[in-house]
C-alpha cells in the first residue's frame, strides 16, 4: 500500500519548482492542503489547480499536514523553517527541494526532516515529463525516509537515496552540464547574432550532441581543435574573438582543460 | 530539373565525414565514381556501400567526375588539392567539407573550387539524419555554386549560401556548442564517476537543457549560482572543486563570463 497517498501535503513555495511539483501531485493523487506563497495571486492560481487553501502570510500555515515541502529559495530555507517552527507542532515532517543546501539546516528547527529534490531544472511555461525526472530523497528520519521515497515514486520511476555529501557534488555537476552547457548556447547565440546568421544553424549540432551521450561516454565523442592540438584552428578562432574578449577567456580555459584531459 | 542528379561524384576521404556522406549520397541516387582513402580498407568498405571504385593512392584519381569533394582533415586540404592538380583537367570542380578552412586554400590549384560543409558532428557508428543538417555552400564560382546548392537540396531541407568568413564563425560557434559543451559533459561524467554516482542522474537535466532552447533563447532560460550572483553556493561548489583544480578553473571563468552578461 502506498503511504504517500494518505500523505496530505501543505506547500511552501509556489516558484517554478513548486507550481510544477504542486500541479503534479495533485494529478497523481496526493492531498495538497495548503499552498503558500507570499505573492497572493500566486498562491491562489496554485490552490486552485490543486485544490488547495491559497495562504500569503507563513503564520496561516496550519498544523496537521502529513508533509511539509519547502520549495523556497536556498537563502530562505531557514528562516521560513525558524518562522514555520513557532507555530507548528515539534514532529511535524518538513523537507527541503534544494540541491544545494544540506538537509541540516532544517534540524534546528525540525528533527523530523529531509530532502525531497527533483533533479530537474523548470520553467513556468513548460510542462515538465516528472515520470523521467531524478527524485533524490533523504532523511535522518527512517519513516520518514520510508515516506519520501513512496512519495518520489509516485512521481517518477526514478527516485534515488541521495545523502547531503553526494547531493552537493551531483549539484556542482549540475551546475556545469546545465547552467554552464546553457552558457555556451548563449555564447553560440551572441555570435551568430552578431554575424546576422540564424541561431537555427546550431541547433541540429547541438542536438546530436546531446544524442550521443545517452548511449556513448563523453570523453569518447569529444572532436575539434582542441581535442587534436590544432593550434592553427584555435590560433584562427582566438583572433576572431578579439572582437569578444570575454569569450576568448572562456575558449581559451575549455581549449586548456581539454587539452589536460586527453594527455 | 534537378542538376545534382547527373552530376558523378568522386569522395576524396572515407573518414566519418567521408564514410556517412558518400553513403547518403549514394542513397539519395548521386554517382559515386571513386572513393579514395590512404587506408585501403576503409576506401574498400566505403567503395562497396555506394558502388564506386576504391583507390588508395591519390594518382589513381581519374579525370571525368562532375565534381570531387574533399572530406579529408584541415591540415591535408591544401596538399591533395596540389597533388590532385598534377594529373586531373585544371577546370575540375573541387570543393572541401571543412567548417574551419577558407575555401581560398584550394584557389591556388583549380579555378572552380568551392564548399560543402555539412554541420554537424559525425561518428562512424551513428546515423546521421541529413534532412536536418545545415549544409553550407559556397563558390567563388557561380555555375559551381548552382550545383552544389541542388546537391545540398538532394540531402537536406536545410541549405545556406555561408561565405568564408561566415563559415569561419559559424565554426567558432560551433565549437562553443559542441566541443566545449560536450566537454562539460565529460566534466559532470568524471565528477559522478569518482563520486560513485551514475551518470544517467544528469541526462534528464541535460536533455532538458537542450529543448528548452529549441524555443526559447538561450539567455533567457539561465538560472543557477552565477546567474543569481550566489556567492555562498559559489563558495561551496569551489570548495568541493578543490579536488579537481582544473575543473575549478573552468567553473570560475564561467561563473565571471556568465556574471559579466547579465549586468
Amino acid at each position: 500500500m502506498d503511504i504517500s497517498l494518505k500523505t496530505s501535503i501543505t506547500l511552501i513555495g509556489a516558484g517554478n519548482l513548486g507550481y510544477h511539483l504542486g500541479r503534479r501531485l495533485h494529478a497523481t493523487g496526493a492531498e495538497i492542503r495548503q499552498v503558500f506563497s507570499r505573492e497572493a495571486a500566486k498562491a491562489e492560481e496554485l490552490a486552485r489547480a490543486t485544490g488547495a487553501q491559497p495562504v500569503s502570510q507563513l503564520e496561516e500555515v496550519k498544523s496537521g499536514a502529513g508533509l511539509y515541502i519547502l520549495a523556497v529559495s536556498d537563502g530562505a530555507i531557514a528562516q521560513v523553517a525558524a518562522t514555520l517552527q513557532q507555530h507548528l507542532p515539534a514532529n511535524s515532517a518538513v523537507v527541503h527541494t534544494s540541491g544545494a543546501t544540506p538537509s541540516t539546516v532544517l534540524a534546528p528547527y525540525f528533527p523530523k526532516h529531509g530532502i525531497f529534490y527533483p533533479l530537474q531544472t523548470f520553467s513556468r511555461s513548460r510542462e515538465p515529463d516528472f515520470s523521467t525526472i531524478p527524485i533524490c530523497i533523504y532523511s535522518p528520519d527512517e519513516e520518514l525516509e520510508g515516506q519520501l521515497a513512496a512519495l518520489g515514486r509516485q512521481l517518477s520511476h526514478s527516485v534515488h537515496r541521495i545523502d547531503d555529501e553526494q547531493r552537493a557534488i551531483l549539484h556542482v555537476a549540475a551546475v556545469f552540464v546545465n547552467n554552464f552547457a546553457n552558457h555556451l548556447f548563449h555564447i553560440g547565440h551572441t555570435i551568430l547574432k552578431e554575424e546576422k546568421l540564424p541561431f537555427e544553424l546550431l541547433l541540429p549540432l547541438i542536438r546530436e550532441t546531446v544524442d550521443k551521450i545517452e548511449t556513448n561516454r563523453p570523453e569518447d565523442m569529444q572532436t575539434g581543435p582542441a581535442r587534436r592540438r590544432d593550434q592553427e584552428t584555435i590560433n584562427r578562432h582566438l583572433a576572431y574573438l578579439k572582437k569578444f574578449p570575454n569569450f576568448a577567456e572562456v575558449y581559451r580555459a575549455l581549449t586548456k582543460n581539454i587539452g589536460e584531459m586527453y594527455r
